[in-house]
């Protein structure tokens, strides 16, 4: 069966409600039940017949948010797709995700008396095939969203920020500038990173330095501090280039009077002057307005994936995951998450919704409405996307905004 | 007159002692007072013109660990050359370095009013510059050894670990497997990591992936547990590639069985079937075995910079840094570095020779001699060096080994 997608989800034990969503939201949502069926081979001989029979053998859960660019297409595609890219990748290594290594061969079959052994050496545990089928994931829905995307006429891209619970482990992965982190009465988490043109600033430009026609003589590579005009020509000024963490000056030269290939401070950066994302699922398309440059060569589809050990955790009833796209982190910080979460959770012990209604509440507390909580002041304009996923009742009262 | 060297320093409050070599000993140190000279701008029509006149307006002190490959060459030359690189970058921004903010322009004139915003909203310290400094001596370092050997017809490589005192911070610059520790009384901090073919595997198969001639048909980029044979054709094993963290299973193809461009696992990863390393100076000749595959692409010469703010530490007298090549750390962990100094150290208050007998004594207990307080007895075959660097009479007891 898999993750079937609804309106509002009425999956045992999961509940969804959209988020609040203007006119020009580009933010979808998704989640579920993830069922993987065994995958059954044939004898050795046949290595390539294989049974999908429909037992289950696995479940786990699936949260996924993705705020898309230039339309909302890609965001809708990968919310009804990337979870069967997923399913589909777990149900393919069935056999050795439940192995308590992970067996050289799939078929189980040793090759040679010592495999376990070289696996064991190699540290490569189940935890890793499912970051392997994340990523992996993560690829498939990117090039099913570029064909889709073509035949369709359409255009547009989105982050994807995903977090799976699976045999005691919930796995986030994350590609783009939305976030989740874990919040618990004394801690206070971050399960991803960001990737956004300046987080990958080194990347980028090492890309642009291998294969400088992708800058078609109008974009430098070099970093500024800020654009160069005429008048800096001949100085020695501030500079970065693909190989540097620090800074050093260079003399001006007239290429360096170009637009550059990452521009701008925080929020403000831009790849190419387009794109405030470095990684993402779609963009097949995107080309620097009125030229031919594309976007597409300086994106990664493939996530970063964390994995959290809920076992090790000694989890309290109102330890929580708070997923959201970047409209949430831009006006708070993951303290003032953590306030508002370790604030509202006690005093709502009996609410059955109470999961929902925090998200809700986080939402509000962006938008400047009335009750909101924080008093930062601060009003996100961009859409806003909120999960909040409970750890210790795990598929008893997960719920979203 | 930046750093002088000889077999046994004796610039004002540094001493080194050369550390116990074997006749294969292919490890080079180097340590002394870093002195930055004033570097003057003439008038601002003629930016070209400048005056290196000999005042110092900036000391430092200067460690280096050099641990050869392929003969001693390349470690003896980064000995003698790596410092002056190093000084002669530091010269060359010598007034953004002073200045309390680095300034746009080096000649300090401002082409745009908002410079110093720009360069703040960057937050560009006078730190990324010493970083910047630091990267671009090694590469010019490199450069240096790969003309002189080559005029020499000599060949080798070395990696190269330094630490520079300077401004009450301290810089620590590695670009291969030597490593780096602070030690305090409550405190074990690595101040570098390791690069090896393993841990820059995907750094390195990214480049095959992007230059696939680089392996001249006689390698596979794709890491397997173990080198595949013909029994494994047809089969679906573990594998990465230069994408995954994770693992995940391929069909095995004849091309698989190629002889794998990164094999092997810890001290025995080899990049190339050759190289253990895969940052450092040097080898710009050095080839795979019989055949005419360059090891040089795929090793980089830059250094990663750790920054220790030693102003924020409240230094204690036992606090030491403690330097040393991989021969040490292959039989000793941080941890057991960290016990061997602090019941070495407090037993010895009034010697004054103490940091350099504490630097003897890591050396003899990885040598299986008589009086190794570690009982641990593993013996390290490598060359080993130490630098035991104390931190709170910086450049009144530096010493080494």
């Amino acid at each position: 069966m898999g993750v079937s997608r609804e309106g509002h989800w009425s999956l045992p034990g999961l509940r969804i409600i959209n988020a609040e969503k203007s006119e020009f939201n580009e933010d979808q949502a998704a989640c579920g039940k993830l069922c993987i069926r065994r995958c059954e081979f044939g004898p050795e001989e046949d290595q390539e017949w294989l049974t999908l029979c429909s037992e289950e053998f696995l479940t786990g859960h699936y949260w996924a948010l993705f705020d898309g660019h230039g339309g909302p297409a890609a965001a809708i595609l990968a919310a009804n797709t990337l979870h069967s890219c997923l399913r589909r990748q777990l149900e393919a290594i069935g056999e050795g995700m439940v192995a308590t290594q992970p067996p050289m061969h799939l078929s189980g079959r040793c090759v040679c008396p010592s495999d376990p052994q070289f696996v064991e050496e190699k540290g490569i545990r189940t935890e890793d095939l499912v970051i392997g089928a994340l990523e992996s994931a993560f690829q498939e829905c990117d090039e099913v969203i570029g064909r889709e995307l073509e035949a369709a006429g359409q255009v547009g891209g989105c982050t994807a920020l995903v977090a799976v619970s699976l045999k005691g482990k919930l796995y986030v992965a994350n590609a783009g500038d939305s976030r989740a982190i874990l919040v618990r009465r004394d801690e206070v988490r971050p399960l991803s990173s960001e990737f956004t043109p300046e987080s990958e600033r080194q990347r980028i430009q090492q890309l642009a330095f291998v294969y400088p026609e992708l800058l078609a003589d109008e974009f430098t590579r070099l970093e500024f501090p800020r654009r160069l005009k005429g008048d800096d020509l001949g100085q020695k000024v501030l500079f970065r280039d693909h190989y540097m963490s620090g800074w050093s000056y260079k003399c001006v030269e007239k290429s360096d009077l170009k637009y550059p290939l990452i521009h701008g401070q925080g929020r403000q950066a831009r790849l190419l002057g387009t794109l405030a994302v470095s990684r993402g699922l779609g963009d097949h398309q995107l080309r620097v307005l009125d030229t031919n440059i594309q976007l597409k060569p300086f994106l990664l589809s493939v996530p970063q994936v964390t994995v959290l050990d809920l076992n090790q955790l000694e989890l309290q009833e109102e330890d929580v995951v708070v997923m959201a796209t970047d409209g949430l982190w831009d006006v708070l910080s993951n303290e003032q998450v953590a306030r508002l979460v370790r604030s509202f959770l006690p005093g709502n012990r009996e609410d059955p919704h109470r999961f929902s209604e925090l998200a809700q509440m986080l939402i509000h507390s962006t938008q400047g409405k009335d009750g909101s909580p924080t008093g930062e002041g601060q009003v996100s304009y961009d859409d806003v996307s909120v999960f909040v996923i409970p750890l210790y009742s795990q598929g008893q009262g997960s719920s979203g905004h």
